[in-house]
């Protein structure tokens, strides 16, 4: 594949400016970049790199002097963020799944694929799946009976998506990842130790010798439109009502949702977040690598949570959390900077005593 | 499926009242039931659902005016969480696994397979492995050489069961789960520098410039009965013994247990748990989401954790904890307390000096 | 297989006394042992347990008087931990993997394998791969286009290597690894609330009602020789340069590394360590389990962490950190040393004015 430059600046709805049909194969870091290469040098601070890289052709920061650059041709952007998204879009090849169905996948006569169908070997598809137009999935995916998925799916190797799941369109998710586990849900006959430290925060009085009962998970999992979910990523279902992701919500890898988790639309869950049972997220939550949530806990809308932030309660609307347990943002650092003077300055009033 | 009245009450030990010959087909939320489901409403904050709903049956709190809340019949029951196990267990359809052994199943021909078997396509399993009666094995498992597992597995997709390993009856595997990869052991010829920190507590010294060489795991992952692993959750083997697993245990999603683990009788490990190498868990502990324990420590029974306790140190029995580090869960309140307290405490002393 | 008392001697390069031809199935520890296994006692410590146990032969420490602790064999060691690897790479029987090509695996017609390849059932290889010498490939892999591995690669079940990927020799897989995942990037076409917040550290401003656009993953993973990655491990591929991992780094179980990460040699990261996008490790940086790194930080070279680590700002070479945020470990223990006392103090200091 390659592109011409004015193909690019156009998918960008950007200028151009120079010899807009030079060719390019392949985006490059500018340091690295061969003569066949889309530089891709959005900042000022790039510049150096250019004059070490060999492309002809950059994409640059809005107003750069290409030509002192030493380019044939350059397009300029305004949100170099943005104009990432759709460059790649662009030049992604994606991944090779041959078109039709392979004659090593197993697909009940009674699913229904729509067209378009690119589903890979050693793929198993259950009784009643309903899978929508141009659907992609790789090898290795099973899809187990009566789930639904929308238009426009792509759905990367070994993923599992279990019985009577419900997805819209444009669902991506990456390899390994799980929809559909059943819930972690135990009881014990009699009250447990966890259930009086619960009640009495902090006393488990005396541990009866029980087993675990398993509750089973009757409920599903469904997802809205253009959600993506990562790799190795694991939702379970739920107890009586379905979990559920909202519209556009992105999950990354090694996330864990724990059964009846509401997940609002447009939200940002950053690899190995964990939200625990029956928790409800609103609509774009932004939660940071390894942040945990309590279970039966509510989080606002637009809550940004920073990394590794654990929230054990309600957290309202627009709020911005940091740390174990979480707090406002500028609380923690406040904390912080506190915690680091407090050895010396316990020392120092000890003294005066 | 569908389900009377009188046998859901059955089923359950439970009272009932009014028309026990009616059927359900499914569990619902009372707001959200239809005429033919059976509403789940253990609760008094449950009432003004029911009459939202459409249900003419619901499982109701000890006591309840089933009548007053317009219903045609009603089961009552005692201690809800724990009825919920049996309902839920009863309505459970399972996953949808044909009996017998698919014919795109390999299947060693040293293997012994127990009665009743439902082996789904794609499945691995190597030679000399035992496996009991009524086993249900989804689709793309793996079972490796010489692995035996007891009587009523089920084993969901994709979960690998490593050479050697021993399992007790009535396992339950959800998707993706990883029993038996290679523990995480590796050493230098020399001292490393990791080394050097564990005796001085912080000076690495010289850290030379070696490469690490990997200690096999010669030792397997030995599991009781009842014991359930959740999706994507990993457990290395041992080195030299087993690492292992005792009756009634069950672990969540994306858990991580290193080689040489240790794990009692009836504990729960939450969402992304891991447990370093060699560390031991007695009977009854309980660890909520993203707990970690540290290597080569005692977890005594019935410790019970709160979410994101991290174990640095042994824990006596019965201890509750939260933290990182961890500490006794009253004195983690204290301490947080004191902390939110604390950037005014100082200015407030700082001005009266 | 079995091994003479002085095959082991030889193979670990350490001393024996006594009977060299007697031979061993197994290694064992002391009190378990059986009379045809080999008792690792490779400390004072378990010489009480040789007494219990049945050991004809074991490994001890040196200078241990093997005569009085009823042997008939011994094999003495001088740094125990690095005789482990030499001993248990030895008998490690490693994992059954048919030699040839299986029947029932998937390989494109373009795709170099290497001599003496074993591969096992249910692996896809995709379009121009290339896979080295030796390379054993268990059940249900995929390997996607283009993608090219050293030689003596031991690759087990489900693995997923994404297309375009470069793996040096001697790369180790366990099962569910997935290399080349897309990253996770997402950007909003006006200036999001997270991008607001990372500006002024705690104002989202007003959030805006609007929809993440995904920035494709161009880029692929690059790997170095002598580098394992654990069970259900995510490494994204970068976003224009390759992710990239060193010679000799070490990756446990259930590790995610973000788009765009650079790793050094000689790293060992354990459980659960997350490595957010952008980030850079440099050489021998050790991350005990549970540690995160934020995004677009620099690690430096000879880094230790503790467990649980949250490292949010750039650590200068040779550092040792511990907690959340990190600090240095010495000024963690002394902060929580104070800490602990805090609440008390307060309460004092309180009574005092």
């Amino acid at each position: 594949m390659d592109f011409s430059v004015s193909e690019i600046a156009t998918s960008l709805g950007a200028d151009l400016a120079g010899d807009a049909t030079i060719r390019v194969r392949a985006a490059a870091e500018p340091a690295s970049a061969g003569p066949d290469d889309l530089a891709v040098a959005m900042d000022l601070k790039y510049a150096a790199g250019l004059e070490q890289g060999q492309a002809r052709v950059a994409i640059l920061w809005a107003g750069a002097d290409w030509q002192a650059l030493g380019l044939k041709a350059a397009i300029f952007v305004v949100r170099p963020r943005y104009a990432m998204s759709g460059l790649t879009r662009l030049m992604d090849p994606g991944p090779d799944i041959a078109p039709g169905i392979h004659p090593m996948a197993l697909i009940d006569d009674s699913a229904e694929i729509g067209d378009g169908a690119a589903i890979g070997p050693f793929v198993v598809i259950g009784k009643d799946v309903r899978i929508g137009a141009r659907a992609r999935v790789a090898s290795h995916v099973s899809i187990a009976e009566n789930a639904s998925i929308g238009d426009d799916a792509l759905i990367l190797q070994s993923v599992r998506i279990g019985a009577r799941v419900r997805i819209g369109d444009g669902f991506i998710a990456q390899p390994g990842a799980i929809v559909g586990a059943d819930g972690f849900s135990f009881v014990t006959p009699e009250k447990s130790g966890v259930e009086k430290v619960r009640e009495t925060l902090g006393d488990a009085g005396e541990a009866g010798d029980q087993s675990w009962i398993r509750t089973h998970s009757l409920g599903a999992v469904s997802i809205g439109n253009n959600v993506e979910i990562g790799a190795n990523s694991t939702i379970d279902r739920g107890t009586i009502r379905d979990t559920s992701i909202g519209d556009g919500t992105k999950l990354d890898n090694l996330v864990h949702l724990g059964h009846n988790v509401t997940v609002g639309r447009d939200c940002l869950l950053c690899g190995q977040v964990g939200v625990a049972g029956s928790s409800k997220l609103g609509d774009r939550v932004v939660l940071a690598g390894q942040c945990g949530v309590n279970d039966n806990i509510f989080v606002g809308d637009d809550v940004i949570a920073g990394g590794g932030t654990k929230i054990f309660t309600n957290a309202p609307k627009g709020r911005v959390l940091l740390g174990y347990p979480a707090v406002k943002m500028d609380a923690h650092i406040e904390i912080q900077k506190a915690l680091r003077r407090l050895p010396r300055f316990m020392k120092s009033l000890q003294q005066d005593k």
